[in-house]
Formats: structure tokens, C-alpha cells, sequence
């Protein structure tokens, strides 16, 4: 297989540029020495070993993870200071409401091990945790810091609304605005005689980072080592930075209704982005005037944005290459990712999956 | 784990009840036995060598697929009579173009075996096949027929425009209409010499069968054995059918919004039926007032459907149980499905994935 072209490969598949992934890994890395600020990526949107090597430079120390099977996953390959960027109920661990903080309490470690746990704040982002402006979330960091058997890490807040922006000044907007919210807050904690570390995330804001985020302990941003469509609509970068691809085929002409079939469902692309963009759920890489139109679990429906298909230039089986909107969606759709330099296949990656 | 009670088991987590199943795919069954018609059963939604086992009565014998790997892994467990039920570009073996009888042509199979073709039928329902008005469509079934090395096994319809119909009535419509079209293209194909097997397909249609289809040979429905929200919105089953759930707890309270945090996010769910329900992606058992009003990779935000949530009701850790819009969706989230008999475990299945 290796040194193959990806176009041999049957579809649908996923393929992934290593070269991007690498500049992608790379620039984020730039922004963040310049900064002075530790850069903890995320491994949610591709859950494997080797994207997660690039992403640490090799360092396999200081990562985020999304599910419990992930910390499993990359503990058990070598790594260190993962953090569990989830609320806790039980066993998980980011907090944001006091009866957790009770269970943590209930289940001290053994060998003088206390728990590390980050407050997860919300900074009018609207996900999980306890919102930065009510008294209760002071009150919170207070009894975790006092706590015996807990420490108080840091403060973890994800800007998770510079989701809603187009172009960097918006996103620098967002950035600023949850940049002060976290570092007034750090204040506030000063003011009562708690240090620990502060952390934001989201890939827009870790992408186009204004200067007051050099005050931050952490970033802890994900999906920059793929991006996708929708990162490009937002502003965190060009479509030519993106590093995935998913390759369909032609496997049908339905003149009656002026479609091509593909062989390219939801169960190869997700169905994120669904009438976000003018090209329907994605966009055909050279094809700019291709809507894919509606998916089924095997089949997508490829439609012209005006005017009646010209069907001599897509025979069956004509490859056809879709850029996805959201690069962690489509990757949860695959059990292996083809890995490619230059159109070459150079090896395959398999994520982990579960929770 | 067997004899555990499901509310043991780790959030987010998919469970079947095996019952449920059982008592499904008994019905269909007895639906076609009395109408005197094979039940060829789509593997598509599950994936798995019990749940086929359960759908075939034992006899791991006449199937349809919707991948290669699913053809090869009931082949490698000893299934035989597997319909590729796909659009062949190179490789596959639903056929409604005529440059796709010109790729089985060049490829001869050895040993006097011919290619087993059925020709995809349009039926008026948008997806794959060549429209049944068409005269080409007569013609490409006459130039399977003649063709060496190929033989014109039957006529195949999908009539997936079932799933825009509300209650039985519109359902009966559908297929009637779907069954006359098939018919009668069968009639026309006699008039020129040819006969061949018919089969009609979609859950739907298979479920609330009319009288008519008695006529046709063969029927491939597949979602009927878990059933979801969708299906009883369209009117093929009750809630009290639906085989799976996927268990999930509460993790957060956002009382500045008016909303519990849940595990469940898509990856667990998958995005299949945004904006299809006033209860929002899914239906929460035994909460009527809930909306499951928005999800992201690894969390659900849920509100009330009115007023302001008693958070007393909803301590951290409490078990909501969600019933999928779309259970084929669901399914591809999941690498095992825990099964159950009246809560407790009884055992896992684990599907086969990648095309």
C-alpha cells in the first residue's frame, strides 16, 4: 500500500495530508513559545498515537482528552499530564458544581495522591460550567482549594461561541473577552489567596491570539491539526490548510432529477454542517459549482448550484473529493485514517473510539 | 457483567433490548410467511452476526447488505444468498447504467459462475436506479439478460419516499404505488421474454404490508429490528418498539439557562433528526417536558419544554434514558451494543464496520 497513490484506494475513505498536519502542529506550536504560554492540545478530533506525537513534538506530555477510553488510550502509550477536560459526576474530571466536589471528597486516593482538578468556568460560552459571574463560582474554587485530598490545578475555560464568528476580528473579540473574564476571575482568587493555573481553549481563539493571552498558564486547542470547512468560515485558516479529505466516487447519474449519486453518506462525512454552507453538507474540492445536496446512510446527492449537469464530465466512477465542515465529526466516522504526503500513501491511523 | 442491571453500565452507552428485537423480527417474519413472500432482511442498521441470526431464524441465509466489509463478514461466518444491495461503479452489484454492465462484462468471473445482477429500479423515491418510465430501463434489462457471464436475478426498489408518510394510510399509498410500478415493469419485461425475481424494500412499507405485494417475490426491510422515534412518527411501529436506548446522565446543571448537561453528545447519538421533533434530537423516556435541544461532541444540553427546570429532580448522576431518532445513526457511533433481557445484561455485539 504505502507509496501508492491515494487515488487506488476504494472509497468512501478518509485521507489525511501529513504535511498540513505537521504545519498545522507547527504554527500553533509558534504562537504559543512566542506567547509564553504551554500549549495543551486536544486529541478529540483524531484520537490516535501519531497526530498526538506531532502535536507534543514528541514530547507525549501535557495533553487534553475528551472521554475516559482516550486518557486509557494514551496513558497506556507513555503519555503524562492528561488531562480529563470533563465535568465530573462520578469519576471524571473538570468541576463545576459542588456535588462533585462532595464524591471527589468521598473517594480519596490512596499514598498521599490527592485529586487535580481544574474549575471549569463558563464565560457566557454556554457548555459546561459554573458561569464566572455568580458569587457561587468563588465560593466553589474556595472549598476545592480547602479541600483535603483535592487541588485546586487551574481555571478551564473553553470559548466555545467563537464558533458564531466570521473573520479574525470577531474571533479576537471573543478572545479578548474570555481572556479578561478568566484573568479578573484569576484576581478574584488572588484576593482570597488562591494561585493556580489559568487555560483556554477553542481552535479559532488558539489560532488568531491577541496579546493578553500571553497572561494565560495554558491554551488547549483541538481541531487546528486538521481543520476543516468550517474553521475556513470562521477565520481560523484557508481551505488550504486543511488536512482531511474524504474521496467518494460517481456510482450514479439520476438525469430525472438532475443529480449524480456518490458513494459518500452520512456514514462516511457526519452529518455536521447540515445548511451551513451554499454547497450543502461540504464542499468538492475543485468543484465549486456542486452542491452535495442531501445524504442517505451510503449514498450522497450531488446537485449543480444552477443549470443542468453535464454528465460526460463525471462517468462512473469519476473521484470525487470532499473537504469536510467538520473535521472531529467525520474523523468519529472512521475506524482507520489513510495517511498520505504529496498524493503518496505513507501509512494508516487508527484512533481510538469509546468512551 | 451478565445478570448486571443496565443502570450499572458507563455513560453514554447503547443497550438493545434482545426481547424487543426478537419479538420484531418474529413479526416480520410472520407478516411475509403469511403473504407468501421471502424476507430477505438488510443488515444495515446492526451490523452484527447475532442481531442477523435473530432476522434470518437461524438460517444465515438470504441477506442484504449495504457494504463490502458487511459482505465479507456475514460470508466469512457462513452466510450465503448476500445481496450487495448497492450501484456498482467497478466492483458492486446493484446495476442501473448501462457503463456498469460494460465493467461486469470485461470482468468475466472463472469457473462457469456468472454475476448475479438486479437491476435498481427507480421507483419515483430519489435515490439510486434508473426511473421505471424510462424506456432505457426496459432496454437495460433486456442488454443484462443477453449479456454473457451476467444473469438478471431481479428487480429491485426501495421505496424510501415511505418516509415522508404520517400513519398507515399514506403508508399503504406508497407502497401500492411502489408495488403497482414494480409490477407492472415486470409485466413489461415478461412481454419481452424475461422473468425474473421482484422485491420491494423500506421498513416502513414491509411493516404495514398490503395485499398486493404478495405478488412480488422477495421484501428487504432492516431498521424494523430495533425500530426507532422515526419510525413511530412515520407510523411503522409504537415507542413500545423500539428495541434500543442509549443510557446517558446528567453531568451539569446551568441554571443561568435553564438547562441540564448531559453525556450524550453526537458521537453518541449522531445528529440524525435536528429539528424533526418538539421533544429536539431524540425523545427522553419517561420525560415527556424534556427537549433534547442541542448537542456537541461530547455533551446534550436538555431544557423544558415550558418553565424553569426543578434541578431537585436531576442530581448529578441521574440516568436519563434516550430513545434515537434514527437507530441505524445511532448504531454507527457505537462499537459494542450491550445487550439486555428486562434490565439485566445478557451479552455484547459487536458490529462489523468500513465499507
Amino acid at each position: 500500500m504505502e507509496g501508492d497513490h491515494i487515488t487506488t484506494l476504494s472509497t468512501p475513505v478518509m485521507v489525511v495530508d501529513v504535511d498540513i498536519v505537521k504545519r498545522n502542529a507547527e504554527k500553533m506550536r509558534e504562537h504559543w513559545t512566542k506567547l509564553g504560554v504551554t500549549l495543551r492540545p486536544h486529541m478529540k478530533t483524531h484520537k490516535t498515537l501519531e497526530c498526538g506525537d506531532i502535536m507534543t513534538g514528541g514530547s507525549r506530555s501535557c495533553i487534553v482528552v475528551s472521554t475516559l477510553a482516550e486518557a486509557g488510550f494514551y496513558a497506556d502509550h507513555g503519555y503524562d499530564d492528561i488531562l480529563y477536560a470533563y465535568s465530573v459526576p462520578f469519576d471524571k474530571v473538570l468541576l463545576d458544581h459542588r456535588d462533585a466536589l462532595e464524591q471527589l471528597r468521598k473517594r480519596p486516593l490512596t499514598d498521599r495522591r490527592v485529586w487535580h482538578v481544574w474549575l471549569k468556568l463558563d464565560c457566557d460560552n454556554g457548555r459546561a460550567g459554573v458561569l464566572h459571574s455568580e458569587p457561587e463560582a468563588l465560593r466553589l474554587a474556595q472549598a476545592i482549594s480547602e479541600s483535603e485530598g483535592v487541588e485546586l490545578t487551574g481555571v478551564y475555560a473553553h470559548c466555545g461561541n467563537t464558533y458564531g464568528c466570521r473573520g479574525a476580528e470577531q474571533i479576537h473579540a471573543v478572545a479578548h473577552e474570555t481572556t479578561t473574564l478568566v484573568l479578573q476571575f484569576m484576581e478574584k482568587l488572588k484576593a482570597v489567596g488562591i494561585s493556580c493555573k489559568s487555560s483556554i481553549g477553542s481552535t479559532p481563539s488558539c489560532s488568531q491570539p491577541i496579546s493578553d493571552m500571553a497572561k494565560l498558564s495554558e491554551v488547549h486547542p483541538g481541531n487546528y491539526v486538521f481543520f476543516d470547512v468550517q474553521q475556513s468560515v470562521i477565520g481560523s485558516c484557508g481551505l488550504e490548510d486543511v488536512a482531511v479529505r474524504v474521496l467518494s466516487r460517481v456510482i450514479g447519474h439520476s438525469p430525472h432529477r438532475n443529480q449524480l449519486l456518490l458513494d459518500c453518506g452520512w456514514s462516511a462525512l457526519s452529518l455536521d454542517g447540515a445548511g451551513k454552507l451554499p454547497t450543502g453538507y461540504a464542499v468538492i474540492e475543485g468543484h465549486p459549482d456542486l452542491r452535495l445536496l442531501s445524504m442517505t446512510q451510503e449514498h450522497g446527492r450531488v446537485e449543480p448550484l444552477s443549470g443542468q449537469l453535464d454528465y460526460s464530465r463525471y462517468p462512473l466512477g469519476t473521484l470525487l473529493t470532499i473537504i469536510p465542515y467538520h473535521a472531529c465529526a467525520t474523523a468519529m466516522m472512521h475506524s482507520v485514517y489513510y495517511v498520505h504526503s504529496g498524493g503518496r500513501l505513507v501509512g494508516k491511523w487508527t484512533p481510538t473510539r469509546g468512551w
